[in-house]
């Protein structure tokens, strides 16, 4: 089974929202063994909007549309859509309930352009929304014994998210049936640049079966090696190529599940009952969000000091004046003592720091912008490392927070 | 003049990477006065990518393609473009010396794929791609005498980045001359739900000239009421609306420029030469990685301490003990003590402090899941408000951060 996805939105083609829908929406589709064929964004324009739904359903068994549900004027997918299946809207009142429940104690939302929302296209299969005003349509097309659906969700990304989840997935796997077997692994590889990793592995690839797919994603230093199948595959066979991959790797491998990085730290931490906290200068608390992102996250992560200012450093973590004075604020000697200070601060068995410059300004020649020097302190020792990154300040903080992360896990799992 | 961005990568369609370069291009193109037409994401696929372009080709002035240009197997945008364009692939030396450049310093990139970089398309312009190995290639057709151009650009972000505002839009930029002049103003709105915010203001909206467009762009409780002008309209006509439409929104406006609120928030401290910190229990650092998040923050921002076990909140910020049993974390008193304590701990005239039950456990009957104290210290006084938001992690401390910031520029706008 193939799909298409169609965002719909003006804001999308102005730049002023990443669209993070697709994504989602891909990774959902793939887990169910459907394959995408293509993504398309238009405008809130309904000329726009059938051609590509046209397009699609030349090509794909399922159209999935988001965005333009809203109640406001330039919201016109629901019209749109009622055109391009002849049918008119009619009042719904299980959506009007459903709406009257859900601002129940919001009734300033009850006004005549909320109203718009409980009219629904007469020939739509209408799921619910449990979460939001706009209804879900779905319309299937039956033609020469083939059948295709056309389905639209919301553009807001967590009514969207919870649509897919909860409606139109566990929908279309009944409408599907049983379907072919997709098996994707992936192994997290990391120190080696993608040009040399594909020399390194260039003989295991020629030798992959036709069946199988390799992709290289590299991002922040870090390659994700993803091997496919899509179909007629088992898992022991794709399994039985990881592990001829695996030793033409070394210690580069960082892990051989698609886990973030914090998930991979966090679940270390947690098999060995021990805790960790973060002392941040230039990545500014993104260790701190990292860590504690996932539920679950109180059972190894405590908290963080970020120390920007360097009284901050002196005052709260205790380092020295004198080390600040002497080496400056990015320096081995400052990081290591951030670090052993949250670490007794915070009364935590690992902890990270993190000092650099993370630009525009504030480089010397000693210390260019880009420099960031990162220590972990473990409950035997501490390591200190100094990075080299670019130019870019949002990119700098990025692979430095990476960067802690990697040495951490690399020291856990060296442990 | 119009474009279209057909972004390539096999990533994009299984969901591993959110296309983030879209919304950048369309953003970029916009303030150049290039209208984009529509965005398409297709697979590492020659049939498929050649079949986009033939597409855009057939409606659009501009045709930016990004990914699919690294070293490796299953990257083939250079080769599909010499196949539509027939021509061959020759050495090009300046591509070869800039990529010795850049490598000086790694060595081991040096090797028989890296050099496949330095090939590239006999009958396109190269133009320097200043940070990678990837050769930004432009063609263009002319025809009737019509002319069109394709780019094709990197997928690595900055690589894209750096390549849109040095090369690419300079380039289309002398190709294109004087052209019709775009204008967007955005009007940042809080309180008042889409729906309710489209009839308070639909007599102006109706009166709207038909040269100019209203956008509603809601997200987490704020909407951007964006107004836009697409040719012939001069910046005084679309400012006179905005004057005539900020009196039926009240005190409701945040902003009238469309700017991130830390960027906001920042400003307006620094104005002042005041200081701010944050002491941060369920948004676990994401108001400290905004607040720092912009170059120059640290004249405004001195640091914050991420509390997320009871024991920081007490030996670190020094909130009672007998206020954490008496009336828990997630508290008035507790959320109080945490803004009182971070603002004397850090030395800083203002501070924020969250505390919250994020979910997806953790969750009582009085205290539902989606329930979030926040403080606001001043020199004079700390401000608390509880929020109740939805069941969702990740988005209930995403809104308890944009919550925080709303509040604390509230209280700035209105001292």
């Amino acid at each position: 089974m193939q799909a298409q996805i169609i965002t719909i939105g003006d804001e999308l083609l102005i730049g002023q929202v990443v669209d993070t829908n697709s994504a989602f929406m891909a990774e959902q589709l793939n887990s169910y063994g459907i394959e995408l064929n293509e993504i398309v964004s238009v405008h809130d324009n309904a000329e726009q909007i059938i051609s590509a739904l046209e397009d699609a359903l030349g090509r794909v068994d399922v159209v999935l549309l988001t965005g333009g549900l809203g109640p406001t004027n330039d919201d016109i997918t629901k019209l749109t859509l009622c055109r391009f299946f002849s049918t008119r809207l009619v009042e719904n009142e299980e959506v009007k309930k459903h709406i009257s429940e859900l601002y129940a104690y919001r009734p300033e939302v009850f006004n005549r352009l909320t109203a718009t929302q409980w009219q629904v296209p007469e020939n739509a299969l209408i799921l619910p929304n449990s979460v939001g005003s706009a209804p879900l349509m779905v319309w299937t097309i039956e033609k020469d014994g083939r059948k295709q659906w056309v389905c639209s969700m919301p553009g807001v990304p967590y009514e969207m998210e919870i649509a897919m989840r909860e409606q139109i997935l566990p929908y279309l796997s009944r409408q599907m049936g049983a379907q072919a077997h997709i098996v994707h692994r992936t192994v997290i590889v990391y120190g080696i640049p993608e040009s040399k990793l594909a020399l390194q592995i260039a003989d295991w690839e020629k030798a992959l079966p036709k069946s199988m797919h390799l992709a290289y994603l590299p991002k922040d230093g870090i390659v994700r090696l993803r091997l496919s199948a899509y179909s007629g595959v088992t898992d022991e066979e794709v399994e039985a190529q990881i592990q001829k991959l695996l030793p033409l790797l070394g210690d580069s491998v960082l892990a051989t599940q698609d886990l973030p990085l914090e998930v991979l730290v966090g679940a270390e931490l947690k098999r060995r009952r021990q805790t960790i906290s973060t002392a941040e200068s230039c990545t500014g608390g993104k260790l701190a969000v990292l860590l504690n992102r996932h539920a679950g996250s109180s059972e190894f992560y405590k908290g963080s000091v970020v120390a920007y200012a360097n009284e901050v450093k002196e005052n709260v973590l205790g380092v020295r004046e004198q080390t600040l004075s002497e080496y400056g604020a990015v320096s081995e000697q400052t990081v290591r003592e951030m670090a052993q200070g949250v670490k007794q601060l915070l009364q935590t068995d690992y902890a990270i720091a993190t000092s650099g410059i993370a630009g525009p300004s504030g480089g010397t020649e000693q210390k260019p912008v880009g420099t960031v020097w990162i220590a972990v302190a473990t409950p035997q020792k501490t390591e200190a490392q100094c990075f080299h990154f670019g130019k870019l300040r949002d990119k700098n903080t990025d692979r430095a927070t990476l960067a802690a992360l990697v040495k951490l896990l690399k020291i856990l799992q060296s442990e």
